[in-house]
């Protein structure tokens, strides 16, 4: 049951089909579905992997202040362990409550509202950018770590990888999972052997130490009001590690079913990881004293034109040795397990693009499937935002965490207090119920109310001291950035609301167009312009006219002596055109017409050219294309677009209407849009019959 | 004779006039024309304002191995003036013999063939994009000796002046011209004043000292062979001061008549001026010692983050004291003449390109003329590439001089070499002509022969000479976009021949199509659509059937009920799309039609929208153009977009497809297109006949 090949012919069809596979049906998307064991690297990559930033950020922020500072740091991880325990309890129930997919956005709209849905939904859109952003930036900075040869092409080596992953998530989502499955488990695997080895080293007595730990750290000298405010800091960086816990919400009906259970269960596997690898990573952090500074500068006797080594690979070259092999593995695994965590974004951003569009938020374009099942225009959209990020941030990882995390705290807020009126309004609800139903639904709502209100609670409190310790450190853009979504959002559901009105059908509306007239707009006497003729005629108008704008008399002069050479079957009429107009003339004459013959609908023929490259289109068509723009402004007028397959077409569409040379038959009329083959297979289909000609 | 508003109803319409002006009619192109007075401002503030940077570079290059070396500047300087004088004459006679403006392209590819005529072509195109870049980054730089608050803005303002000089241009060659003429002749007044001024105080027994004569130079220890190569290397700098001379030409169409004539006199005027303006000036540059380093930190004393003051304001401000009003007088002048000079490209440019189009070497787009009868496309394409230029060399002179007169002296020694060529043609045709013609034709051409033969052979030996001297500094760029374009130009003009080939009407040409049904593709029952069935009813084909593709089969339910609701007068035909194709269930539906019923031209209606701001259209239409696109590679098939007009679109085109409410007259039905006014005067002009409807 192979499609039509022809169907999908667009123009780079053929380099399409090597990057993306072959098309698949509708029926295929549920074997399309995810087993756990996939599920886990594909929505929990981005949650694991932000432990490769969230302890380095954390511990840098607190060192700002001097190394005394990094005394804090166990309070700190102990703080960001606790709210991440909250927020994986609190996603699990919505989850349950919401499994279909929509997340944080469909519980704020269903339960807030319109303006708090389209918040969240601005939220997390530019929150996907930034989980894009931030990923690949951390794991080209892992790279260089290892390899600090790559340093000068930091920016160009992140927006590779980000159009590598645009490739292979327009590929499909299955093919994607397999792809990704291995880095992630890898990730999770060696670092916790380092966890452990660290460890093991430590109660042998000979604790690892980091190269860094040689150099001094100068600290600024703060006031007992900024310790706070820096502590405050050091826990908003760490949070960033917190970043991705809500991707599972959104993909629910990516899981095999039982879908809910599967996905919580996938949730509370990756919340787990997270806790051990962040708490790991900050206690080895801290054992083999790390010195990681904002500005490379400040670390006393660091040549600080060299890059940083980032804290996981300082951690793997003390606990296993600069250069050695388990050094490089972390190195690379850290690396993939980032730079596929952007993959996140990849199934979340385009889900929530089609369930806005879907919903008449975002342009419908975005809730087109492309050939392979996935959304590929938000994949691209996506592609390019983040692309247009880093190189605006040059993919420098300490700037662009400022403005992440505000996102995804806005979201995680509003979608928690979502779910508190959501199981107040069940137990509201369940009174009115029978006893039996009414009480087991009153035990799921009240733990449910519980926990979220808890998770209400704590993320909003998160928010407000993300927002007071990073404001003025970038983060305004993302407060410009999210209300500005929101507004074009709601405009976007307006117009969609408006047009609907305008164009639904009232019983006012009825039939009533009369009168059939044809103009066939020529410009030279060219077998374009013949097909377009040939065809006027055959569709039998009550009038049909060819009609030539001349800007240039000669031009006309010469058509008519052309016309009369061909003899062609239908009246030329030229109109001069001295301010080189070619639409205002062709308005003129069918305005003329009806003052003589009465009202009539007017369908203008434009020959159209159908090429075989991009580039050709740069040499064809732009003055029939403008013609039939303007045309169209003009009452009771159609526009007629009959195609001329060049040569060139051939070599993409496999078709051409240039009769092939040797197949004329002589005494036969040459048939300009002849398609020799299909021509004979529908003759045997039909025995008898007139002389074909189609 | 205002032309039809409607006609020109482009979408950004309004802004497009304010920024224009009202378009013009062919026949004014007459009065556009220049005169002289006029005419020198325009074509020669390119090579007048290049002595602001010429001397500059000339010194700079010599500076390079030490003070010392400034002793061969009045040698170097004497060899420009010599070649210039060369030139100029050279120039005179090929504007007597092609005074068509087509100017070295045109004389290279008549008198040597395709190849070198598209090689001075790209030549001349890259010189013309280096000229704007050039002139600009040349003024920024003066702007800045004047103002040195603007350092850090100067890629910001030299874009800045592209666009502006853009949107001047745009607005047609003869209001520039006025807007131009005024500061070309205050910069040679001024400067003129200035180097009499220089030279009084000479005399006067105290001459002006520049500020920069106290800064020792560090020169690099040169052998004997470097100390050739590095005084012509100074030579080829100077040479820049010669660009521009070309340009007269090239717009030869552009002056009044005697138009010949008058360019000879304008390009003598203008070489005179050079002349002196680029002699006293290098002379005052060596009088008040002018200390000026390509990198100004070898400039012993320098605070070198500074920006250096160009030669201009060294000299003006050495002569009238810094920051006296003359000296920001001077440097206003030439500030405005090197911007303005940027303009002599802005009408060179977009010429050739025209004429490269009427030959074919380049997209029929460029020569169109736009509303205000100049080639608009070729000046934002101009634009578009001086602006990368000027980013990617971040408006630095020094760097941008290198590539520059590379395109310059290869399409002066080409177009040298075709005069050669044409005046040996010449004397050859004369000995078959009458003895006193011939005699007058042989005079005429021998003192041609003399004087391009002496200017193909210096700008020969000069192209060598640059070629050598800067192509490691950068002009290697220069040497790969000339073959670049060159190929791509000849790649056109043998497509657009291909192309005339394959479409061009032969005598088997027949007419023969048969048949005519048509196909309304509905999506959802909705105005639109409506109307299109209305107009394919209007039509009387001898078939018209509704067809929905059902991605969903629930939408085929909805419709089936609508469509019996509102009782539409045609059959609908449901097919199911488990692809999500929609191309191909049409193709397949259309297959069947044609093996029952026999051959048929089909055509397909597609409602249009059309839209009143640009930004609609990225939530419109995308279905149906991506359908028209596949619709039309199936053979026989044509596609008829209806047009409906949303109210947004009355916005700009003062029309809108849904009748206007209370327009409305009871018991009459609604016509979807309904035009009241229109129908009105219709209505006046014809006394009787049947009810209308249009």
């Amino acid at each position: 049951m192979a499609p039509d090949s022809r169907d999908n012919a667009d123009a780079p069809q053929v380099a399409k089909r090597i990057l993306l596979g072959e098309p698949l049906s509708t029926e295929k998307a549920n074997e399309q579905l995810l087993p756990k064991r996939m599920a886990l690297p594909i929505f929990a990559s981005d949650a694991l992997s932000s432990v490769a930033y969230g302890p380095q950020e954390m511990l840098l922020t607190l060192g700002l202040g001097g190394l005394a500072f990094l005394t804090f740091a166990p309070w700190v991880a102990a703080a960001v362990v606790l709210l991440l325990v909250v927020i994986v309890l609190s996603y699990r129930k919505l989850i349950q409550a919401y499994p279909s997919g929509g997340g944080d956005y469909e519980v704020a709209s269903k339960n807030l509202g319109e303006i708090p849905g389209v918040v969240v939904a601005s939220a997390l859109l530019v929150d996907y950018i930034l989980t894009v952003s931030v990923s690949i930036a951390s794991g080209v900075d892992n790279i260089i770590s290892a390899v600090p040869q790559l340093n000068p092409w930091r920016v160009e080596l992140a927006v590779g990888f980000v159009i590598l992953i645009v490739v292979v998530n327009l590929r499909g989502v299955r093919e994607a999972s397999t792809f990704f499955a291995i880095p992630t488990y890898i990730f999770v695997g060696s670092v916790g052997v380092m966890i452990i080895t660290g460890f093991v080293q430590v109660l042998l007595g000979h604790p690892p130490v980091a190269e860094s730990s040689h150099y001094e750290m100068q600290g600024e000298h703060l006031a007992d009001a900024a310790v706070i405010l820096l502590v405050l800091r050091a826990f908003s960086s760490g949070c960033s590690a917190l970043t991705g816990v809500e991707a599972v919400s959104n993909g629910v009906q990516a899981f095999r079913i039982p879908k809910i259970g599967n996905a919580q269960k996938t949730l509370a596997m990756m919340g787990g990881i997270a806790i051990l690898l962040f708490s790991g990573l900050t206690a080895l952090g801290l054992i083999t004293r790390v010195h990681y500074a904002e500005n490379p500068c400040n670390l006393v006797g660091f040549d600080c034109r060299l890059p940083q080594q980032s804290l996981m690979a300082q951690i793997a070259s003390a606990v296993f040795g600069n250069g050695s092999l388990p050094f490089f593995i972390i190195q690379a695994a850290t690396a993939a397990v980032l730079l596929l965590a952007a993959n996140t974004a990849f199934n979340g951003f385009p889900l929530l693009g089609a369930v806005l569009a879907r919903d008449g938020y975002a342009p419908k374009a975005l809730n087109t499937r492309g050939d392979r099942l996935v959304f590929s225009n938000g994949m691209i959209l996506l592609g390019i935002a983040a692309v247009g990020v880093l190189v605006v941030f040059q993919a420098n990882l300490t700037n662009l965490i400022q403005l992440y995390i505000i996102g995804v705290f806005v979201s995680f807020s509003l979608g928690q207090l979502g779910m508190v009126r959501h199981w107040r309004r069940m137990i509201r609800d369940a009174r009115e119920k029978s006893p039996e139903e009414a009480s087991a639904d009153r035990r799921t709502a009240r733990t449910g109310l519980v926990i979220n209100s808890l998770g209400a609670s704590m993320t909003i409190a998160v928010l407000v001291i993300v927002t007071i310790t990073k404001f003025t450190h970038g983060a305004w853009m993302v407060f410009l950035a999210i209300p500005v979504l929101a507004l074009l959002m709601a405009g976007v559901k307006r117009y969609y609301r408006d047009v609907e009105h305008e164009i639904a059908v009232n019983d006012t509306t009825h039939f009533g167009s009369e009168g059939d007239m044809a103009i066939v707009l020529v410009n030279r006497l060219q077998k374009p312009v013949i097909k377009a003729i040939d065809y006027a005629i055959a569709a039998r108008h009550e009038k049909t006219v060819a009609l030539h704008v001349a800007a240039n008399p000669e031009d006309g002069v010469q058509l008519q002596k052309d016309w009369q050479h061909h003899r062609i079957p239908i009246p030329l009429v030229i109109v001069e055109s001295p301010f080189r107009h070619y639409a205002a003339p062709v308005e003129a004459y069918i305005k003329k017409y009806r003052a003589k013959h009465g009202p009539a609908v007017v369908t203008v023929y434009l020959p159209q050219y159908i090429v075989g490259h991009w580039w050709e289109s740069i040499l064809h068509n732009r003055r029939a294309r403008r013609m039939a723009n303007q045309l169209m402004l003009i009452h009771g007028v159609t526009i007629t677009l009959v195609p001329w397959l060049l040569d060139s077409s051939e070599l993409i569409y496999g078709r051409r209407s240039r009769p092939v040379p040797g197949q004329q038959r002589a005494g036969r009329p040459v048939v300009l849009y002849a398609d020799a083959a299909s021509a004979h297979s529908r003759r045997a289909q039909r025995p008898a019959g007139p002389p074909e000609q189609d």
